[in-house]
């Protein structure tokens, strides 16, 4: 029998207490083991009083840690009290399951380390992706490939306001409203508009990925804060939709990682990732791309993975946990591969501003003057690496004329 | 040390022979495990005598039965001899790793029962979907889902043939010649154009996924070699796309399964995976859909996931086998969910069958004239389930004026 104990009580750990409830049955029969949900940990019990499993609740974490329970699944979110108790968890030698990214992100090197010196297993596969399996293919299913770079969409609430500003030419705040409406945003909304929430998840998929530490606070990142209609006005007019990308890409001396607002064709693979559905796509050297997609968070989509865990553990008992590598990675923050870039451009006088930029970039398409608004000049630029286009935008902007430029990548 | 033989040296062998050395020191650094390549087993070693490894080329498979190895890799394909030596080596307590889907189609029960007699891992990732990290995923990660439905792009060629009559307008002789020019499709096509490859694929996926036993023989198979060049201009006229899908639902009573082209719309995720690319798209109870796509086939990504299941079974020596379950699956062979279907019907008078079609059918849209050719009435058919289209076609058919039917499933 497998006993587990769930810490926390909210959205996920609600989801997967009852996916361990209804599982039971047929886990037993695949499995031969019985599995019993013995203590859900919460702050408040009079809070939780009239849920289901009330019987089992307690307000005492080492009440749980002092009785027989095998597993201790972590689905609080944040990082503290949650590195406390993870923490005491492990070194109390019991295996760990965990959907917190910010934890992992902050503390899955120390804490895998305590797990593996404790002959315990730490799985986190719900920290990326909510339900889509991403980090098990990762870690064994591509282990032949040298991993040459990640393209992800790894926030729901930040995909499903683009979304809404693409599909329903919304602006910013509408669209955030939204979010905050359907309970995909938080009041405060900050980690995932600001690109915070995506880059910790970058941050685990890449260190697994290359092998080395990608600390989140390294890793370039640009929210969607500074995205307006006009943004997606232009993009639309060239055929292009604006997406959210946590990218990596192992190069010859260290790793390239952003997180960013980018442009993509409205066509391809990613511009149709809609809404709250994230997506994954891994470059191997021998697979090629791989693409992983579906419900990167909510109830249900969450505890599935964090059942996977458990199911993980209790049958591989013998399985030691991976670890992290402690060598920091050289982090590149600009994109210097050749691209092509869209690019606005507040300017006092469009007509030296347009000469300046046909000066400045061999290859420089600047729209026609229908879509170019009074104090405006917007271009696509090709074929620069970000190192010499902000160069030359960085003449550009010692023009008294120009008071403001913006830049977007575009990824194929 | 784990030392590994190979049974033969084609395209899959040869990479899989090539990413077991490459990957040797750095596997070696992260589990502590070294590999060691120790026999190929060919039919013919003058022939391969010019090639790697040719050192250790044998053509004695009891020599590798008797050698000290632990894993053998069977990538010879077809059900002879691979079952005998597949057998033998599970008998022999050797682990195996296969990447032969008509094998398992045909015979993984038997062999996935004696792998666990024998207290050894029989894996085959690589049978389905080629690279896309797939089996394990929904055997693992999604454990704790219900698997309600499976809808998949599972056979390269035929993919690429139908991708090049949708982008290309080609015919379905000249698609064909170029599946074949690229190497994609054998001189003799019909394992791939006529649905048995996608329907013993589907078979393991949905053997695995409902946990009864879907046999090949028993599903639904229209293969391509009836689609021309009309089907296309018909489809794209109402912003659809033909593919051919590998379909299972779960339903009350039985299983749905079944190959055929379907069409889906052409700004749909299915419609966007073009050429050798595979996708697959699993629904489960609690997790919904998960999308996973990539490269079918080809050395390499097959490669690919070979390497990942030798790894799994070195890093997880006390792992047994999964089983399939013997207890058949009832399975249906039509789509009784209410549904839309593109239908063209060959007549010699058209405005008694278009009567008729109206006459038969509540929600039924046909062609503008400019599109209808002389002989022939095309027309969408809505909420209609496969049964009862059925019927309503056969009496439509047994009009002397109608001579053929020719339908379509629309897949959302």
């Amino acid at each position: 029998m497998a006993s587990i104990a769930i810490l926390g009580y909210g959205v996920v750990g609600t989801g997967t207490a009852e996916l361990i409830n209804k599982n039971k049955e047929r886990f037993k029969k695949i499995t031969g083991e019985e599995l019993k949900l013995s203590n859900i940990l919460v702050r408040n019990i009079e809070k939780h009083k009239e849920k289901k499993n009330s019987k089992i609740l307690t307000d005492n974490f080492d009440h749980i840690l002092k009785s027989p329970v095998d597993i201790i699944v972590e689905v609080m979110g944040g990082v503290n009290p949650a590195y406390k108790y993870v923490k005491k968890a492990l070194t109390s030698k019991k295996h760990v399951v965990t959907a917190n990214k910010d934890l992992m992100a902050e503390h899955g090197k120390e804490l895998l380390d305590l797990a593996y010196e404790n002959g315990v297993t730490l799985n986190f596969e719900a920290s990326v992706g909510g339900g889509i399996p991403i980090l098990k293919p990762l870690m064994e299913c591509l282990t032949g490939n040298e991993i040459v770079s990640i393209k992800a969409i790894l926030n729901g609430t930040t995909n499903l306001m683009l979304s809404k500003m693409y599909n329903e030419n919304m602006n910013y705040e509408e669209a955030l409203k939204i979010a905050q409406d359907l309970g995909f945003a938080e009041a405060n909304p900050d980690s995932d508009v600001l690109g915070y929430d995506a880059a910790r998840k970058l941050s685990i998929l890449s260190t697994i990925a290359y092998d080395k530490k990608v600390n989140w606070k390294d890793v370039h990142i640009q929210g969607i804060t500074d995205i307006d209609a006009d943004d997606f006005k232009y993009a639309k007019a060239n055929g292009y939709n604006i997406k959210l990308l946590a990218i990596s890409k192992k190069e010859d001396d260290g790793i390239f990682a952003s997180v960013q607002p980018v442009i993509v064709d409205k066509n391809s693979e990613l511009s149709k990732i809609e809404n709250e559905v994230n997506a994954i796509v891994i470059k191997g050297d021998a697979v090629g791309d791989v693409v992983f997609s579906g419900k990167g968070a909510g109830m249900f989509p969450t505890a599935s993975a964090v059942f996977g865990d458990i199911a993980d553990i209790i049958q591989n008992k013998n399985k030691r946990s991976i670890k992290f590598n402690n060598e920091n990675a050289n982090i590149q923050k600009l994109y210097n591969y050749k691209s092509s870039w869209l690019i606005r451009l507040k300017t006092t006088d469009k007509i030296d501003t347009m000469c300046n930029l046909t000066g400045s970039f061999k290859n420089c398409h600047i729209f026609k003057n229908d879509l170019n608004p009074q104090n405006e000049v917007i271009a696509i630029i090709k074929e620069e690496t970000e190192n010499d286009l902000n160069c030359k935008l960085k003449n550009l902007e010692a023009s008294k004329h120009v008071q403001h430029i913006k830049k977007f990548l575009h990824i194929k």
